[in-house]
């Protein structure tokens, strides 16, 4: 599905789902910016538009169209004989994590963004485009003028995305730390490897799109006008934020870890103790029962008027003193 | 709450609680240098004055306005239809932290500093802010001369807030190392991490801090005048030396970690070695009393005169040679 | 064995299986360019064709004739006296893995590029070679055209050949992480070893690589066209994320072996638990059997009328006690 | 205390204990080098002679009267009004170490650096210091003919004197690495991760050295002149070349830990073994004699002729065989 | 020992064992080369020649004489009233290993690399210098002719002789790897770490000459002919990659302590599986045996005719039913 529109420099609408045949006359108005979203499209559409109106480069072209997990931005500057103005090509990736499923879905989305036109490119519907598209049609005449403005609410709106994955990740691990520090078993072991895993996979997402967005901040590239740089900035700041966000999830998960292996090493501790203690505090009536259980013919304590006595009050007193033993010891 | 000043270039005091039809009079005297400090003022406040006098940039109100995390400084030079004049917008954070609800709070402080203008944006009240006025007010002439000065004097107060901070969490540290070496349990472990966790957020707090008055140090502005510079420097280097014993507390910690996960191995080896020591002991015993209290009718030594005492002899014996074994293997 | 080819520059084959004697009459065409594709040469062949055809640099044909780990690419500008053209030496590696043997092989690629000639050298049959040799022949035109278009199709069939070894990898990591999960043994733990092994070869093969692609990346080289240097970016690109993977995998396998070090010390844990659970519940009958076992003849309990009774109910009462406890403390 | 001396340009005492009124004339003669050494000197001195006679900048002043742990060398130059003329501020530290009271001194030496003069100060007596003042008056003059001259040879007396204090330490250490092998307890544990901490303190003192003499290695002040700048990259070199040392006591010390942990948790492998192997090896003897205690009224074996000479046999019979079992398993 | 040589820039011998007196005048001949090689010399030979005849810096003669375990490169530009003519002055080290010692002996050779001298100092004799003298002597004329050609050969030589070293460690590392796969003991722990020290050793000994070698390889000296610089880049790539296997070896190590770590607590897992099956297959004898040797006068169970054939086959049920669980769960 193709959707298009053209918007006067002063942010109205002039016109929309232009025809093709149209499309060459008002990329060449410099009174108007063009912007053309491609959502799913036909390998047709794509070539039409993409390689017939606008001749971008056939390298920027397949990357678009081929999906890739690796954020880009490139310059493209025309040579002699290229047909093309010059243009950014941008390949960045919205985030989506739902706690049932547990993974994380990324997707693509690509721009081209030249003086006047913008051309996005998505499979899937994606909230930011569709939500700055409305606003433009309704009259946002401070974001519609031109497609460096349209550029940065679509990414800003697309970062601000990534916020409800973290939020979820960070209720889960509060999650499992309260059950490690509850009964810790195998199973919340499991949980935590599994989360850092998941960690591990969000900042292998962000961290490249952050390093995507700080060349846009530092104001590296010409198409972007120079008083659209600081909103850029923000962009990338607040995407480095929840950078390091994540990355304190890491260190949260580790120290998690750390707690459950020292509290399972605790509780062998605690296993051992209990049968150090019982075999202890039970060895001396084991040792006075088994000693005059044997049946010497004579064993004169066991004909002594108090000889039974006197071993039951043995046994208690030594179990006792072993049993304050371990009181003492603080065994428990 | 608003407080204003205007001082001369002599660091005398001019006008306070300026009107604010007066302000952009005093404002475009350059024998003048003017101080708002804005204390959680209405957002009304805000704008009049931050939008409507001094005209700065809506990325930096907004920036000012929002409570955020991460420090900065960014420069913004007038470009054609802009109407303020060259400023440094500076956010920075100071720290308090108390022992008793063992959480850091930090305070945000935004800067507007320009050739003869410094506004000040704090929510709370700030103890630096408070002194510094009162010392203006008080007549110290040094530094109520300009607005460097006095964003010099701020900065160098908040950092040396910093310290108490540092402080409460090296006597904790050394509060927990000996419990450590007392007797440590699950408690001592959990706050061991608990109080790494404390550094980890105390360094997340100073280090992007330390970037941002590094770049003021490096004499990176052209705002801040030259001979300002060394004493900028000194406020930088006292919060990296803080930066560097936070560094140092992280290493603390680590090692007492290290102490308690031996400890805690060692306690287990102990119970081990007491239940196979008393196991052991006791071997004799049971072996030569479970033997002879066998039943069957014709073992001949039950009936030797001396069998008891034989028997007696040998359990003894034995007894205190398996004794004499651990005593050299130095077990006790 | 030598191939060689001398195409024009609009692609079209020109000859092939050059003469010796023609080959510098062609070298000196400006319309041609050769390319000639050592597969195993003897040293004859390469002495008189690598030096005496095109005078390379004798530093760089020792390179290429030895067998190194290494890849490298060096620019050989000519000096006063030198007989050669500017040209690039490089030495790539292909990869190959077979799950059976288990080891990586690599085979060397050494490319000879000057502005109209390439030379390939490689010791075994090499699949990238062979193929673009063949769509050459068949009139891939758009190849053919010049050196350094043969040499990025090369490069990325090469970068491709990758990807499979890497899939193995990965089914292999799934394979013993299954297995660890259900039921981890030493065997198992030595696998994740040896395949934490092979992924640090397979980095430390690939990492170097891309290192010199990064370089034609870069557009370092004047040698390459500009217009072909986003397309070696896409190679570089394409091996960038196939390190990245390998990468990840050692990431995983360390999770695995945590696993499996957890799981083998939770086994011990268990095991003791055993211990302890047997010993306490067995321990009130063996107190009673072993007491009421003992020989004393003036035993008042034995000879009342319910002592059997009595001695056998406090036996169940305790043990089922003991039980009890153990099934509340969740031990089963 | 205060110590002065004017040399001339060849090395000659001139004066010494220079009346301070004296001292503008002296300073003023380019023929003269001036070296005022302050040992503890009172506030007003400090104030008369370094602000009053030298007009150092006060912030170099303040820097140091203060006692700091951060070794700093900075430039001050001149500007407009400034009274001073050029010259190099540094602080450096020397480093004490005894073994019975176990920790690093540090004894702070600042010196200020111009064209013709050299001021140090230090708050005790200095070995370097009293060394180089000595080795000037006694005619010295290679040494006593620039101020840069006399603050290599202090620069190099200083670094010398770390290495009796690395030496302490590599002597405790390898102490340490013996009492591990021999019988490792819980002090020896203690004492690795004190000496941890100390090699630690000892690089954190060290390192921040390295950077500030790095600086004057490196030539990139005027006031060294350049023929001495390969002296002072050589007091550097032996810097860096005690910090690397330093660096590899750390990685011994946590060779000498691993070999701690080791032998204990071997320790309770071992017995763990005992324990197994004493209660394996009674168990046949335990079984039969237990079983044979029962009181069955009708045990046919009891009363078997060689009934008990058989239980003896299969008593000793299987308890050998357990012996050979363990043996051939090399348990002891 | 001196040996002195002069070349023509034939590469053919002119004199050897040059006359102290003729030296200056051959070193003043553009048309010659000369090496001057010190083996073991007298401080006054170093003196005489070093001092008096090639006019050394003191410092890179003092640096010369004592020996020092960094290696480094230095360029020695003349200033006015220097006698000396450009030169570079490198230390840089053979190694040597040998298995039985088990230490790493570096022996270290010093150079001075003029324009038309080469002189070279070593304590022990070493075997590139007396090789690369031969074969000078005996016509190798491609190497006699420049000092940085004589400079590249031994450099070759000397980083050649390092691999005996590496083969001879890694020979020793799977030695190693095989014992601890086969019987792991306390010796094979120590031997891990004690290679694992080695390797530390050889690396801090390789690193820092890499160091010196890349700056070679840069091209960085003027000295050295910009058409050697390819064959400096190779003895540097040959010791990098040197360098990176004993990276790999550290590698190794790390993994073969993992594995004898692992083994050895397997081992105290599978001892407490052990006494935790004995004990438990024991118990149901234990149990019945104890209880039915109670001396309880009224034990109706004893005087049934079949109570001990019951209890006989209750104890073996029970016993073979544990046995199975045993089985069942693989524990042997």
């Amino acid at each position: 599905m193709i959707r298009s529109f053209a918007f006067t420099t002063q942010g109205r609408l002039h016109t929309r789902d232009i025809d093709l045949f149209l499309m060459p006359t008002l990329l060449a108005d410099t009174n108007l910016f063009l912007w053309v979203d491609f959502e799913n499209p036909t390998p047709e559409e794509v070539q039409t538009i993409l390689a017939g109106v606008f001749h971008f480069h056939p390298l920027s072209i397949e990357d678009c169209v081929t999906v890739s997990s690796s954020p880009k931005v490139e310059e493209y500057t025309p040579k002699e004989g290229d047909l093309f103005t010059p243009y950014l090509f941008m390949v960045i990736h919205a985030v989506d994590y739902k706690r049932e499923d547990g993974k994380f879905a990324t997707s693509e989305l690509d721009f081209f963004l030249g003086k006047n036109f913008l051309v996005t490119y998505h499979q899937k519907p994606l909230r930011p485009v569709s939500v700055i598209e409305e606003r433009c049609m309704k009259g946002a005449m401070q974001i519609a003028r031109a497609p460096d403005r349209v550029a940065h609410s679509l990414l800003d709106m697309l970062v601000d995305g990534y916020k409800p994955a973290l939020d979820e990740l960070a209720l889960e691990i509060s999650d499992v730390e309260e059950k490690v520090l509850q009964h810790p078993d195998r199973q919340t072991f499991n949980h935590i490897l599994q989360l850092k895993k998941k960690v591990l996979v969000l900042r292998q997402i962000i961290s490249p799109q952050c390093e995507v967005l700080a060349r846009f901040g530092a104001g590296e590239f010409k198409l972007i006008r120079p008083q659209l740089v600081p909103y850029f900035r923000d962009v990338y700041d607040s995407l480095r934020r929840i950078n390091e966000m994540a990355q304190s999830y890491t260190d949260s998960l580790t120290g998690i870890l750390q707690i459950y292996l020292n509290m399972s090493s605790n509780q062998t501790g605690e296993v051992v103790k209990l049968l150090t203690m019982i075999t202890v505090i039970t060895t001396p009536l084991m040792m006075i029962g088994t000693w005059y259980g044997m049946n010497f013919h004579d064993m004169p304590e066991l004909s002594w008027r108090y000889g039974y006595l006197v071993a039951g009050i043995i046994t208690v007193i030594s179990t006792t003193l072993t049993y304050l033993y371990f009181k003492m010891k603080k065994w428990f």
